[in-house]
């Protein structure tokens, strides 16, 4: 069945890559599976994720980004991250429904994820994801979201073009960016635009440019700054030449390179991380790890102990 | 050296107590020593989850408990995990600093984590200071995150008693936090009581548990819905009274003695998931290892095959 479906999905078959993306999702198996075969037929998409805060109006942005890759006769791919916060999810699925007018469009495919669960969980599902979009034909695969966690921060820094999308007027928050997002970010772009404060942003957003100087002269790439108001896609055709030329100068420096080599190695760690994970899951239900619980609890043993025992067990690694 | 702090911090040094936090926060190899040695200690601290979206006034509110905890003459301990959004850090430190008035009171413990870096880095120091505190001998450990992200939240319903504090008006977010923390809430707060829409948000939660009845009956508590203005300490008193019904739930009804058994799992698969994650990345820079990354980028190996070569060199595990 899973043949027959990367054929089709191959060959173009939009459906057949959602059906794919389920299975990479919800069944580990299925996954490797998956994964192993179409590996070969990857590499070819550009990633580009989008991250910033709830509110800054990223799916509005995608959503004219998308208009732009298209008129250039490109096939997209969009995967958006759910924030795995329970606190952010619902104000986010009104804008993502404003995004599905695209999906009638056979070069764009757009995809929610939500793992919540496991460590990695979320990282994995939306790496292979990916890949079954690059293989699908996506030249370029946005990755959305909300940065509000080191999950989601963790997923979006191995895009290619990291696109930190701000608004005018969060005031401290501009000093948390710094504090983070700053080393990763590649393109800045403060959205909305027309709104009051957006030259204090700019202003703001220059300055940490300018005092962070020495990074950016190492690095060899200074993140520009674009202003958009994406509702009257003011500025977006900037931010798509801003993608690209950030593109040019990591394919010309052998950057992109580099990165594709960080990508591969979170691919691995990930995958690593989300086996052990599981292993240990199940043993918790193994009688014998039940009763070293037990012996946690009645401080009979020390977590550091049972953990070495655990591992001894399950993995045959020696403390 | 950590023999002569652990003594001094058992005979109620708060000095030595910060050390050792400082300590099982930054070494791993120390962490498990003395995390070992403490173990015997702990046990007698109980532990209230507070987490709730950034702008609900959470830090004023731990302020308060504080203040009401303190009167009963209460040993207290707060860990406020500083998100690890960079987005949401700016604005909390001022809240912080409010809460430091308590630091002068020798029964008072307040420590920040902001652990970043690796997969279940910031649950296992915290888990180890929650430990440390324990020992120290506070007996009740105020553990404050801002819920934004997975691991917040993986981290606050490993407490005996999880606090949800919303504000009037967040609207659609209602909606959000039945999605997601309505499983893991004991208490509802509002708070800013006195603002506009209060009456609707009560009534919306108030409905939205009624709607999930069967699951309070099962679990035999309804979660109280408390109004504070934690300002004003309006409601102050009846949110520590409602606290403490609820402790008396679970040691009456025997679910405080699962709970800790959850929390002993929790912990055991945080020292297992990070210690797996620091082998995993430091075989990265093996020669080895490398160069199967490479054959990921060329596409010789899928990612799966070479995680299963990692894992059975790193760790003896067969695919």
């Amino acid at each position: 069945m899973i043949d027959e479906l990367i054929d089709r999905m191959l060959k173009g078959d939009k459906r057949a890559a959602a059906r794919l993306i389920t299975l990479v999702e919800n069944d580990e198996e299925k996954a490797r599976e998956i994964v192993k075969k179409i590996h070969p037929h990857t590499g070819n998409a550009y990633i580009v994720g989008i991250t910033g805060p709830p509110g800054a109006g990223k799916s509005t942005l995608l959503d004219k980004l998308i208009r732009v890759a298209r008129e250039e006769g490109k096939v997209v791919g969009v995967i958006a991250i759910d924030p795995t916060s329970p606190f952010t999810g619902g104000a986010l699925l009104g804008d993502r429904i404003r995004m599905q007018r695209h999906s009638t469009d056979p070069g764009v495919f757009i995809r929610s994820m939500a793992t919540r669960g496991s460590l990695g969980g979320l990282a994995k599902a939306t790496n292979d994801a990916i890949k079954v979009l690059d293989a699908y034909g996506c030249d370029v695969i946005f990755v959305e979201t909300v940065g509000v966690g080191q999950i989601e921060v963790d997923i979006v820094k191995t895009a290619d073009t990291v696109v930190l999308v701000t608004i005018p007027g969060l005031g401290d928050d501009i000093q948390a960016i710094k504090a983070g997002l700053m080393e990763i970010a590649d393109v800045f772009v403060i959205n909305k635009a027309d709104r009051e404060g957006a030259d204090a942003t700019y202003f703001e957003l220059n300055l940490m440019l300018d005092l962070e100087k020495e990074r950016w002269e190492k690095r060899g790439w200074r993140p520009p700054i674009v202003e958009t108001v994406a509702t009257t896609m003011k500025g977006m055709r900037e931010l798509w030449d801003a993608i690209n030329e950030h593109r040019k100068f990591l394919e010309e420096s052998g950057e992109l390179d580099k990165k594709r080599r960080f990508r591969a190695e979170e691919e691995v760690k990930t995958i690593v991380s989300d086996r052990v994970a599981r292993i240990v899951g199940k043993m918790l239900s193994d009688e014998e790890v039940s009763s070293l619980i037990d012996k946690i609890v009645e401080r009979e043993i020390d977590p550091y102990s049972a953990a070495d025992e655990i591992l001894e067990k399950a993995l045959g690694v020696k403390a």
